[in-house]
C-alpha cells in the first residue's frame, strides 16, 4: 500500500545552456512544489487543446500593463483560447496602447506624492501618464462609442461592445482587435468598474451623447449559450476575482463541471475568498469535475504565463 | 535629524485579564507591524466618524458565510457606514440566511468528492447544502423579482434592486434589510456574477417571466451622485476586488481623493493587481489624498473587522 | 450522512461596546475562516493548560521590536509556557531594551539611504539607532560574557548561556530575566546567527577575551531531557523558522507527537518549506498526534498573540 | 521631470515555439511585476559573475526534496557560487539521496493519518519513506561520523563537518560531494536543528560513540575569513530564514555591504520578519549597498531558480 504512493521518484532538474523552455518544463515534470505544478499545467493545457475542449480564459490583475498582452494575442491566433472573461482594466489598458498610449517601467516603491504632482499613475512598478487616459483612450473611444450607438439599435452585452470596439481598431498587437478577428468573445462582467464604464457614464452625463446600452442579462445569455453545449471544457484562470467566479458559475448553473482547469495566482485559500480557493473546493460545487485534470500554480503570473504558453506552443508545434 | 524619526518609542503591549477590546487596542497603539496598524485603523475610523465623513464600505470575500453579517448590520444601524459596495456573493449569502437558510462550520480540508455526492458546497471551512440555493434563495427570490418587475417600470441600478429586495424581507439580522431601513445603498457592480444574476437570467430563460432590467450606467450615476458632493470621504475596504476598484474610481473620476482609508486584506502588492496595491500607490492616481489618514492592515479580515468595529463602538460610546 | 457535516451552524459575531477580549472570542467560536480558527486556538490553549501539558513556545520573527515582549513575560509568570525556543534576534532585542536601549515607531516604507546615513536600522516599521547595538548591547554584554566565562568551566548550551545572562540583568520586563526567574529555559539553536554570536566571536577575535564555549549537542541533550519524559505536550508556534522545526524534531526523535499545537503565522504551505507547512503534514511525520487538538491561524502574529493570551488569561482567571 | 521616469516603455513579451530560456528572459526585460524582476535577476547574476564577485548562496526551504539539487551542483561546478549557507534539512536530504534513498512525487493534500500509518513523511507534495532516514542516512552517517571523529582531534565548524562528509561520499549529483570537490564551503548554522544534529546527539547518547565536536564560533571565524577580504560580494538568497540572516550579518559586522543581491522568495515584508524584508530595508543596516544591484523576486523558487540559472548559463556560455 505504502509503495503505491511512493512509486514515482523525484528526478532532479538538469540544466543545459541554450535549452528551450519546453525542455526546461520536461525537466520539471518529476519535481515537487511549484515546478512540478507548472509542468503539470503545461501537460494539462496540451491535453485540453488536443482533446478539442472549449477553452475559457479568466484574465484578472494588471496583466496588460505588465506586458502580457501579446501572449494573449498569440493564444487567440493559435486557437489556444476560445472565450475570454476579463476585468475591465485589462481591456482599458489594451485599448490605451492600441490608441497610441504606452506604459513605462517604473519602480515598485516610488514617491507617490511626486508622481501625483507629475500626474503619473503607478501600477506597482509600471507607470502610465494620466494624460494618456484622455488622449489615448477617452477621445478615440468616445467617437467609437458614438459610432456604435448610431449603428446598433439594441442593447449590447459587454462582449458585443468589445467586439464592436475591436472591429474599429487596427493595432494587430491588441487583444481586443485579435479577439474580434478570430471571433473570440471577451466578456467583461463588471464593465462599469473600469474606464470603459466611466466613459459610458460621461458620454451621457458630460458630453450629451447617447452611448450604447449595456445589458447584463444578455451577457449571461450569450456566455451561457457559448458554453453550455460544448463537449469538453477547459479553464485557464490567471489571478482570481470576477473572471474566476464568472467562469465557474456557468459550470454550477448547468451542472457541467470543467474537465480541465489551470489556475495561476498568488491568492491563497485561507482568507476564504473564491480567488484563492483550491480547485478541490470547486469540486464540491460541481464547478470542476471529480475526474478533471486540474492544477493550481501559486506563483507569479507574469513569470508562469509566458513559460506555460511557450512550452505548449513548442509541444503543439512538435506534434 | 535622526532623532526626529526616533522619538516615539515602541511601548510593549501589556495585558490584563478581562480587558476590553478597546483597552487592548490602546495597548497596541505604540507597537509595530500589524498590531500598530490595527490600532491606527481604529483611530482613523473614529476620526472619520467624528469628522462627519461620508463612509463607504467595500465588502469582498465570503464575509457573510464566515459570520460577519451582524457586524455590518451594526455598522449600518450606528451610522458607521453610509454606502456599501459589495460582491454579489455576499448579498446572496445574506439573503439565503434571511430566507431561512444557514451556513455550517465545516473544515478547511475536506473530501470534496464526498461533499459533491452529498451536494454540500464548501467555502473554505464553511459548508452550505446546495438545496438551500433552491429553497432558501431561488424560490423566494423569484417571487420578489416578479413583484419588483410588476411594480417598477424603469430599469434599475443594482442598488435599486437591493433596496427593493430589502423592503420585501423581514430578517432584522440581514444586511440587505438593514441597509434598506437605514437608507444605505448597496451597489453590486458585478451583479451578473452571482446567483442574483443567474436568477435574473433564469427568470426569463427558464421560467418565462420578465425580470427587472439592470442598468449599469444608472448605477454609476447614482453612485457618483451619492459621493461627488460629499465633504470629507472615507473608505473602509475589506478584501479587494471590484469593490475596492469601484470605490476608488469615483475619486479618480471626480479628482476627489479620499480623506480617510482603511483596508484590511491578505492581498499584497507584488502580483501587481489593484486588490493588494498599497494605499501609497493610490495617492499617485489621486484616489487617496496626499494628506489622507490611511492604513492597510495585512491580516485576516474576519479577525480584524470585529476588533476594529468593537473598539470604535467602545470609543464612540465613550465620547 | 450529509447532515452529519452540517450540524453546527455558523453563528454571526455580535458586538457590543465595551465587550472584553474573551467575550469577543466567544462570539467568534461559531464562525469560519480566521475568526473561527483564532477562537479555536484560545480553546486549545486553555485545554493544554488545564490538562497540565508541558508547553513549548516557538518564537520567531521580530516580535520584541514590535512590542510583544511583555506578553511573553506574562506567559512566563503565569506558567502558561515552560520552554522557549527562539531566534537569536528576539533575545538580542530583548537584551538591548534591558540594557537601556529602545525601539521606535517608524514607517513601513522609508528612505533607507537616509536611514543608513543617520545610522538608523529599520525592521519593517520599527527603527533602532545603530549605536544602541554598541552602547546598549555589546558593552554590557561583553562584561557579562567575561563574568560567565570566569565562573563556568564547562561549555554551555544556548539555554545555559541565556540563563546565565538572565541572572545578571534586572529589567523585570525582560523575557530573558523573567525566564531565568521562573526557570523557563530559552533555547536559541542558531545562536551564532545573531548579535550574541557576533559578540562571542568578537570577544576572542577583537577583544582578546575567552568567551564561554557553546555546545550544540549539550543543547540538544538538555532540550530532549526537558521534553521526552513529559506527559502531555503542547506547542505554541509564533511564525515558523528554526523554532518550529526544532520544537517538532524532538517529537520526531522520540516518537512522541504533540497533543496540542497552535501555530500563528503568515507563512503558507505552497512554497514547500516547514515554516508554512500545515499541521496535518506534521501528522504524517508523527510530530503532531493523529488525535491532537491543533489549529493553524494564518494571520498577523502581533494581532493574534495579544488576543490569544488576553482571552486565555480571562478564562483561566474565571475558572 | 515627469518624462524622466517615463522613458522606458513596457515592451510586451513575444513568444515563439522552441525559444530558449535565455531568449524568454530577454523578452521579459522590459516588462513589469515578477517577469521584469526575474529578468533583472538574470542580469544581476551575470554581472556579479563577470565582475568577479564572491558569490554566496543562501539555501532555505525544502529545495532538495523538490528536485533542485542538480542546479546547485551545476552552479558549484561552473563556479557560479563560492560559499553556501544552508538549512540542515537540505543537506540531510541531499545526503539521504547520496546514500541511496529517494524522494517521491506525492500530493499537496493527502491523508496524513494514512501516511503516518504507512510511515511515509510528507513535505508538501513530496513523500519520503521514514525508513530511509534509518537505512539511507543514520546508518551510513554514523560510520562516517565515527571516522571523522577518529581522524580529527579538533572541534569542527559546520563547514568542516560538511567538507569531511563530502570527502567520504561518491554521488556526483550530491551538493555535499560537489562542494567538497570544488572547495565550496557549506555553512549550516543551525546544524542541531536537523537530522545531522539528531545523529550527533544519538551517537553519544544512544550508541556510545564520541562524535565530532561542533564549534559555532569557529564557524563564524571561518565564514568571516572567507568573506571579509573579498573584493565585490554578491548574494543569491533562496527563501529566507537563517541563511538570509547569516549571509547579511557578515556585511553588518564588517560594514561591507553586498554589491549584488538577488532574493527569490514567497515571504513578504508585512509580518516583520527578516525572511520577507525588502532589500531596501537591508540598505538601512548597511547589509546591502546604497548603489548595489539588487532585486527581490516574489515568486515560487522552484520555478524561478531553474530559469535564473539556465538563462545565466546560456549567457555566460555566449560570452
Amino acid at each position: 500500500m505504502a509503495s503505491e504512493v511512493c512509486k514515482r521518484p523525484v528526478r532532479p532538474v538538469s540544466l543545459k545552456p541554450g535549452m528551450t523552455v519546453g525542455e526546461l518544463i520536461r525537466e520539471m515534470e518529476d519535481t515537487g512544489f511549484g515546478a512540478g505544478r507548472l509542468a503539470r499545467a503545461v501537460e494539462i493545457y496540451e491535453r485540453m487543446i488536443k482533446d478539442g475542449a472549449l477553452i475559457l480564459l479568466g484574465f484578472a490583475g494588471a496583466m496588460v500593463p505588465a506586458g502580457m498582452k501579446k501572449i494573449i494575442v498569440e493564444m487567440i491566433r493559435r486557437k489556444m483560447v476560445h472565450i475570454i472573461v476579463s476585468t475591465g482594466a485589462n481591456m482599458v489598458h489594451d485599448l490605451l496602447e492600441a490608441f497610441g498610449g504606452a506604459h513605462y517601467k517604473g519602480a515598485g516603491v516610488a514617491d507617490d506624492r511626486q508622481l501625483y504632482k507629475w500626474q503619473i499613475d503607478r501600477i506597482f512598478d509600471v507607470f502610465v501618464p494620466e494624460e494618456y487616459f484622455k488622449g489615448h483612450f477617452d477621445n478615440p473611444m468616445l467617437s467609437i462609442l458614438d459610432e456604435i450607438a448610431r449603428e446598433t439599435r439594441e442593447s449590447l452585452s459587454s462582449a458585443d461592445l468589445m467586439r464592436e470596439i475591436g472591429s474599429r481598431i487596427s493595432d494587430e498587437n491588441s487583444i481586443v482587435r485579435s479577439a474580434f478577428e478570430h471571433k473570440v468573445p471577451i466578456f467583461v462582467p463588471a464593465i462599469q468598474d473600469s474606464c470603459i464604464g466611466l466613459l459610458l457614464w460621461e458620454a451621457a452625463a458630460k458630453y450629451n451623447r447617447t452611448p450604447p446600452t449595456i445589458d447584463v442579462v444578455k451577457e449571461l445569455d450569450q456566455f451561457f449559450s457559448a458554453v453550455k453545449d460544448a463537449g469538453k471544457t477547459g479553464a485557464i484562470i490567471l489571478g482570481g476575482g470576477v473572471p474566476k467566479n464568472y467562469i465557474f458559475q456557468v459550470a454550477f448553473e448547468f451542472k457541467k463541471p470543467y474537465n480541465y482547469v489551470i489556475q495561476i495566482t498568488m491568492d491563497r485559500p485561507e482568507p476564504g475568498g473564491l480567488s484563492g480557493a483550491t480547485l478541490e473546493e470547486a469540486v464540491s460545487w460541481g464547478k470542476v469535475g471529480e475526474e478533471a485534470c486540474k492544477v493550481q500554480v501559486i506563483s507569479d503570473t507574469t513569470i508562469c504565463l509566458p513559460i506555460l504558453v511557450a512550452a505548449v506552443m513548442e509541444r503543439i508545434g512538435e506534434s
